[in-house]
């Protein structure tokens, strides 16, 4: 194997693969990056076994030449020191070459490595994907569905269905919810030349904020396959295969009240900023729960209260607030998650009393729906 | 005690009193934050008894009134929370309240927030320098010497008088010295208006860190004075006080070769980058070593080896070699340590030797004097 390939090029795709790749793994070669070379490009490929990410550098692209002299090829090399090796390279060309011990050359300038690389026949074949259950939509809108509903899973591994997200298609309608059990984070979209519906499949948060990480911010489509076990999501270049959560996910349609007692229409930022302030003092002893009580009807009062530290009150206008006087506590950083995942300068939270789960969507109908529990405090 | 103060003014005060609170404290109440307010200004006070620091915000400077309304008193104030909240405030200035039962009533716009404060008087009294023995110099001056030297004290307990700068003061020659007894680094200047000679005084490193950081880049002075266990630093709105370390500094000179058989003139940031990617190999297993070799009267070659991971080479041109052939071993850290302290394009270094401590300085002959004491690997 041997190819000469811009640096800058190559430093992308490996840290592309690098997220999948772990120290700590039971299987040791897949703490390696397997590089392979084709006459038509180079692929590197990194595996954790529950997330696989492959990225393709094409050997030309756009009139642009990427890699030259190919000779075909493949090794796994030591994922630990290649990135910083790749990094800190002097000149803007890498040659890599792999002699028949499987010793391999990087060269660029004068700075030559030599490191011992691993028979990539040892390397597990990553399941190829036999489906026709796949639909496709814009990165961006990707990101966005992952960033609203992801940090809701759960963190704890007694329910592990619970640290996924649920995906479901129906009707062309896609829908992600996710819930760790005291609050849920849910959004809808329309989805366009679906080929069939898609059961409820669960996929872990962790390999949906890995993707986030990788995808970036284009409208280009990602095309996303589904079987039994695996998602793919694949972009021009990228291939990311997760597995998928065994078992049933919750019903969590009948958690979601369907009438509420105190409405109120409020700017996002402000709530955010004043619930932020409160929570300041509400840290570890108070577990973050703040208050909110509402004054008349375009007033509320947002406190927090740590006998041994002090005492933190504000008082924030509101829109309009409708329905019965209400006081309720809650976690301020589920709040604060919530806020922040609804992308609009207004928001909109329905209350059906103190003890009931509460939702918050933005005031412009769009179908987010975020839920929270509330915590008794009297 | 009350005041009207505005809020950027104060975090950034609060910020640098905060460089010398630690929660980690054997006397709680400097785990808080003591406030005095005077007719002409409030001054914020940190202290971990090793290092204590004043932040003096005048009421009104060139003009601008940065306090108003202020009513005298003290108060001490948990550090903990303090911060975050004067960062968090809504308003552009913040208003601080202390009634008679040492409860804190800090406002900002609507936010209001009530903390539980503790008795001024109970806070320890800095001790006052009585010293004619200062001096002054420009602070960014005072911050290269401190970077150029600082790195090198050791970071053990068992030598503990190794852990400060030695600084001394004789014939208007200011110099900084710090040695691990691995490497040593030291820098000399003149230094004008000086009233007598400054023995030998040891700062701890951790001290000298702390200063910097907090020390802005102008070319304003830095006033100097030492008692026999402090030293304090007074720029026009801080007073940064630390103890000395005891006990006698070793005589460094005497370390320093007076004669040398290879005699190097090389670019620095070529040095740098050459020995930076040598080491990547070089990691945990090889301790940082990397090996020089001179190559003919104008080449150098960096190699590391480490038998599990892989080898590398890189030569490198260098300006002139003068003397003998030279192979020798070093640690790399602390090549990059000694070389990115030096400010110069070109960097002049002298061997004695494969076993001996060699020297690198400034070529264009800065006193500013780096050695490092080799490896034996053969």
């Amino acid at each position: 194997m041997k190819f000469i390939i811009q640096r800058d090029q190559l430093i992308a795709s490996v840290q592309d693969v690098m997220k999948a790749i772990s120290s700590r793994t039971a299987i040791p070669i897949l703490t390696g990056m397997k590089i392979d070379a084709k006459s038509h490009g180079i692929t590197l490929t990194g595996s954790d076994s529950d997330i696989s990410i492959e990225s393709f550098i094409p050997a030309e692209e756009n009139g642009v030449v990427n890699v030259e002299q190919i000779e075909e090829g493949s090794i796994v090399l030591q994922a630990r020191y290649f990135p910083d090796i790749v990094k800190k390279l002097p000149e803007k060309t890498v040659e890599i070459e792999v002699d028949s011990n499987l010793k391999v050359t990087i060269r660029s300038g004068k700075a030559e490595f030599n490191l011992n690389g691993q028979d990539a026949e040892e390397y597990p074949q990553l399941p190829k994907l036999q489906t026709d259950d796949s639909f496709a939509l814009p990165t961006d809108l990707l990101k966005s569905l992952i960033k609203q509903t992801v940090f809701a899973v759960s963190t704890m591994e007694t329910r592990p269905i619970l640290t996924g997200v649920n995906i479901r298609l129906e009707d062309n309608t896609l829908k992600f919810t996710a819930t760790d059990s005291h609050r849920l984070a849910s959004r809808e979209i329309p989805v366009k030349d679906a080929i069939g519906d898609l059961p409820g499949i669960v996929v872990p948060g962790k390999s949906l904020s890995e993707l986030s990480k990788i995808l970036d911010d284009t409208e280009e489509n990602v095309e996303i396959s589904v079987t039994n076990n695996q998602i793919l999501f694949r972009t021009k270049h990228l291939n990311f295969l997760s597995r998928l959560l065994d078992g049933n996910y919750p019903e969590t349609s009948r958690l979601i009240p369907d009438q509420s007692k105190t409405v109120l229409y409020v700017k996002t930022k402000e709530l955010i900023n004043t619930i932020d302030r409160a929570s300041l003092l509400a840290k570890e002893e108070r577990n973050n729960v703040v208050k909110l009580s509402t004054i008349g009807d375009n007033l509320l009062e947002i406190t927090s209260n740590s006998p041994e530290v002090g005492r933190v009150a504000e008082e924030i206008s509101v829109q309009s607030i409708e329905g019965e006087e209400l006081k309720i506590s809650f976690s301020s950083k589920y709040m604060l998650d919530a806020l922040k995942a609804i992308d609009n300068d207004e928001v909109k939270v329905e209350f059906t009393g103190a003890m009931r789960p509460f939702i918050i969507r933005p005031a412009n109908e769009d179908p987010i729906l975020q839920l929270i529990l509330p915590v008794r405090t009297y």
